[in-house]
C-alpha cells in the first residue's frame, strides 16, 4: 500500500499511498532525547507505539475529537488522513515535570492549582523553545482563531485522556500533542495529528509513581522496554 | 522626608515616608545586564530616569492610565503609592528585538503583524524566564483575572506610549512593565509601578536608527551618558 517515502521524522516515516488524501506512518524504534544529544533505539517501540496511538485515537474519535487516524494497517503501520502539521506543539501538564520543573525550579510531581497549557516552536535548531500565541502569530506558525481552537479541543481531549489513563492505574502527567491542517480544505478543518504513547506522554503508576514512558530513556533508568509494552498492555485491557 | 530603607533593587532603593501609603523612590546610577554578569554605573542615569519618568507617568495618569506615580520629589527622587510588586515583568514588542530576536533567530528590527506580549518570572535566579500565565498561576504570582486586566491597561498604554515617542522622533522598539497591587486594597487595585526609562525601554531614533538605550551599555557602543540625556531632552520638551 506504500508508495513514495514522503518525510522521515526522528521516530516515523510517513509514506504516500494510492490516495493522495491519505498517508501511511511507519513507526520506528530509533529513540531521540534532548532534541537529538541522546540517540539510541528501543527494541519494540514502534509496535508499542502504533498499536497505543490507534487505540487512543480509536478512543478520541468515538468521543468527538477529529483526529488524523483512519485505521491500523500492520503492527507498525496506521493510515491517517494526509495533514500539514502546524509547527507548534502543545504541551499539557497536569502535574509539573520535566522542562518547566527545571525552567521554573519546582519540584517534579507537584500537582498545581490549575492545567498548564504550553506552546513550543518546533523547530530543533531552536531547540523547541518555549513561545507564547503571539510569537507562534509573529512567526506566521499559525493565527489566533487557529490557536484558541486548538487550546479548546486540548482541553477536551485532556479530560478525555487523563480519565483513560487513570483507569489503566496510570497519571497522566504531561504529554505532547501536534495538529494538522486538512490541505485544501475551505473550513480550515484541523485534525489531531502525530501520536500518544510512552515518547510523547509522562505516565507515572497510581500507586508505585515508577515511570513508565520516555524518561527511562531520557534518564538511563532501565527496563524501557518493559515498561513501553506494560503501558501497551494496559491500554488494550481497557479500550 | 524620607524615613527607612525598605528595599534597595538594582536600580533604585525606596524608602518609606510619613504616610504608610506612600513610598519615596530614589534612583541610582547603578546599571546591570544580563541578568547581573554585567555592572557598572551610567553617570546621572539616576536623574534621566526619574525625570523622564515622571514626565512620562503624569502624562499617563492624565490619559487615564492608574500609576503609582504621585510627584516628582529631588531630582532623583519621587514620591509614590506603595504597591505590593507582582513579580511577573510585562514584555511589549512592537519590533522584534534582544531576547525574543535571539531566541528564534529574527533578525533584529523586523516588524510583526501583531503585538507581542511577553510574561517573564521576575525571578534572578532563574534569570526571569519566560512564562506564560498558566505558569503565573501555577507559581501563585497572580491570578487570570489580574492578568487579564493588565494585558488590557498594558494595550492602552502602549497605544499611547508608541504615539508619544513618535512625537519625539523615537521608536518605542520594545520595553518592561511591572504592576503592583495597592495593600489592602477592597477592590483589588493594580496600579502600574517601576519606571519607563531607557534603562527598560528599547528606544531608536526613528531617523538614523541609532540606539539611545540601555543597549548602548549592554552592547559597550559608547555614548551612553549622552543618549540617557537627549532622550531626556526629548521628552521634556514634548510632555
Amino acid at each position: 500500500m506504500a508508495k513514495d517515502l514522503l518525510y522521515e521524522g526522528k521516530a516515523k516515516k510517513i509514506y504516500s499511498t494510492d490516495d493522495p488524501n491519505q498517508v501511511l506512518i511507519y513507526y520506528k524504534d530509533d529513540a531521540t532525547a534532548y532534541n537529538g544529544a541522546k540517540a539510541g533505539n528501543i527494541a519494540g517501540k514502534g509496535e508499542v507505539n502504533n498499536n497505543m496511538s490507534a487505540l487512543l485515537y480509536g478512543f478520541l474519535e468515538n468521543s468527538g475529537i477529529a483526529t488524523h487516524f483512519i485505521s491500523k494497517g500492520g503492527e507498525r503501520e496506521q493510515l491517517c488522513h494526509k495533514v500539514d502539521i502546524i509547527p507548534v506543539e502543545v504541551i499539557v501538564r497536569n502535574l509539573i515535570a520535566g522542562s518547566m520543573a527545571q525552567r521554573l525550579n519546582i519540584e517534579e510531581g507537584t500537582r498545581p492549582l490549575n492545567l498548564i497549557y504550553e506552546l513550543c516552536y518546533k523547530n530543533d535548531d531552536l531547540g523547541d523553545p518555549l513561545i507564547n500565541e503571539h510569537h507562534a502569530v509573529a512567526l506566521r506558525l499559525s493565527t489566533y482563531e487557529e490557536l484558541g481552537h486548538i487550546e479548546v479541543i486540548t482541553r477536551r481531549i485532556n479530560g478525555l485522556l487523563t480519565r483513560v489513563f487513570d483507569n489503566m492505574g496510570l497519571t497522566l502527567v504531561d504529554y505532547k500533542l501536534e495538529f494538522g491542517r486538512v490541505p485544501g480544505d475551505p473550513n480550515g478543518r484541523i485534525l489531531l495529528a502525530d501520536e500518544i504513547s510512552p515518547d510523547t506522554c509522562r505516565l507515572w503508576d497510581k500507586n508505585t509513581g515508577e515511570k513508565m514512558d520516555k524518561d527511562r530513556f531520557r534518564r538511563d533508568l532501565g527496563g524501557i522496554e518493559e515498561a513501553y509494552r506494560k503501558v501497551l498492555e494496559r491500554v488494550q485491557s481497557t479500550l
